[in-house]
């Protein structure tokens, strides 16, 4: 694993000495279902619509600091005012600066793996120490009891629902009781929330939630990984303090154009999300129906599926089939583990029976 | 001046208690020549290529981490390899990640102000100290004497050339002396690099100078402010540094590909950047004529003048005239002084002839 140069541990500061630089260490596949992106096409009429916003914005003025007219589409989408809508370049921007603004040192993030990795690195970048509520070995649930007892100690939480890897969404209720038991700022993450059944959002809580801040992103549902548009909905004041901490031009004039078009014909996504959501029930049906595969029922638009020897089937899909899914195997509590993307119909067909033909081989 | 809640400011982390939301409270105006954006057309043909890239590029997979293809033609421009290029959202995103990695608490961080305002910002983010070598009051040049010496107990040093706002450049000896001369890394902010007389760029240096980290940017002479796209050039290790703690996908899809297409067409720059370079001097001779009006020479593409009244000059270039400069004057040292960004000769002409209408009037 590649590491900083000694000269450099030694200049960076003490807590950033051990990071890791990023490698990119890419194998191009025929059918990537690694990175939960949504691989069907555009919706007819979006990407023209995209093309002429972009055609037609200029390049050589700074974008508007606060996204004010993709702002005010998307305060209108969740009935909320612009005041409580932050866009962010992607939602790791705005995971970053809940951290650097809420956490560093001395504070503690309280987190329930097996979740989203990047919130233990942004949790590290910034010093905030990181307490954890495991999740349920077998049914990858959250403790909701534990981690209700913890938050009234912890200055921060982040969950996420739907949760990546495990596909397990939160009831609001708990939701709702996490806010009450926290004396700080909770965040949810609900970037895979359109593909989750209803009743799940929780944006009904931020009039009763002052302290919750709700993370969404264009990037799966949307089919826009690629622009990095993401949002917080939160009260305004909190809103304030992302205005505040931010890099006044992260957001740039192509995504905030490409975003707005998109926002603006969010409802052509609609059947897409419906197809995803009836190819994974299609998925889940048949993985479960191969002794030798469990599987985890999902609200997202992947798969978590235990099979043995899962790395090696993981690189054969890669090398034999031109397959590429994503190992959790090396991840505590997820010892085994693949997450397998949803994709179109042919891309699923081809990784059930690539599966199951390794699985074959392998046995 | 808004502030946080103050709920918020006894949520955030104490050092950030006092930050103040960006409010962005912007006039529109007919000419603006506030932000030294460059306000030519892009030259023929680039953006017709750029609509081009745009349209091809898929919106649905996350970025190219490193933005490779960009990273290769910006390291072949530059006579470099792609291990000594980092390329960010914008210079921003390079300048915050500097100060998050080799500042922070304990650590002091050199500039020379009056300088770009978000270098002190950043500073305080990363609560890293600032430690100032002030120029000097009248001709507004950095004291090379004063920097050298305080750079020997400096854990970082961030300079300017040419400066913004003051327009001098350094002479690129006295950059590997300071390389020399500080323990820890000096970033060389060369984001106006383009509008200067030849021998001015450090880039040769870098094979001698380990320390050093060049910061230039496609915002102002290539005409792409929107995009943000900046990049760094540095030696290998350092450069593994920015990859460690960067934001994975800060750099979408849509700005990798349009900042390709500008860096590969960048020849059709040069007869851009030379207009602005004798409209500038053009500017400059017609400033000085002006006995009301004191003006620096400029190696950017925008020049200092200090005139009387110059906040009520500036408000009245904005109401009256509909053009909007940049108003330095209640920067210590700056007194009276408005910073105008060179336009185009339409622009030019008109600004000139508004200033000394106005002066006329104040007088």
């Amino acid at each position: 694993m590649a590491e900083l140069s000694e000269r450099m541990r030694a200049l960076v500061q003490p807590h950033l000495a051990g990071i890791e630089p990023y490698d990119p260490n890419f194998t191009p596949t025929r059918i990537n279902l690694s990175a939960n992106e949504n691989t069907y096409p555009l919706p007819d009429g979006v990407r023209a619509a995209i093309d002429g916003v972009l055609a037609a914005t200029p390049l050589n003025r700074y974008p508007d600091p606060m996204s004010g007219a993709l702002r005010d589409e998307l305060a209108a989408w969740h009935g909320v005012t612009r005041e409580n809508v932050c866009v962010g370049n992607g939602g790791d921007e705005l995971l970053y600066n809940f951290l650097l603004a809420f956490g560093g040192q001395g504070r503690t993030l309280l987190v329930c793996p097996p979740c989203f990795s990047e919130y233990e690195f942004f949790a590290s970048l910034t010093q905030t120490s990181v307490r954890t509520v495991r999740r349920d070995r077998k049914t990858l649930r959250v403790d909701e009891k534990a981690t209700l007892a913890a938050a009234q100690t912890a200055d921060l939480v982040i969950v996420t629902s739907p949760n990546n890897p495990t596909g397990d969404a939160l009831p609001v209720s708990f939701v709702a009781q996490l806010c009450r038991a926290c004396p700080g700022m909770v965040m949810l993450d609900e970037a895979y929330i359109e593909f989750a059944d209803a009743g799940y959002d929780a944006c009904g809580l931020l009039a009763s939630c002052p302290n919750l801040v709700i993370l969404h992103t264009l990037s799966k549902a949307f089919g826009e990984a690629g622009i990095r548009c993401g949002y917080v909905i939160a009260a305004a004041d909190a809103i304030d303090v992302f205005a505040a901490v931010r890099q006044i031009y992260s957001v740039n004039v192509l995504t905030q154009a490409a975003a707005l078009a998109a926002a603006q014909m969010r409802d052509a996504f609609v059947p897409v999300v419906e197809k995803i959501r009836s190819e994974r029930e299609r998925m889940l049906a048949a993985l479960e129906s191969d002794e030798r595969v469990q599987a985890w029922p999902s609200q997202g638009n992947f798969l978590l599926v235990r099979v043995d020897e899962a790395s090696a089937i993981r690189r054969r899909l890669r090398d034999e089939h031109s397959i590429l899914v994503r190992d959790f195997s090396a991840v505590p509590g997820l010892e085994g583990c693949l997450r397998i993307t949803v994709g179109t119909p042919e891309e699923n067909d081809e990784v059930l029976a690539a599966l199951e033909a390794l699985l074959d081989e392998e046995a």
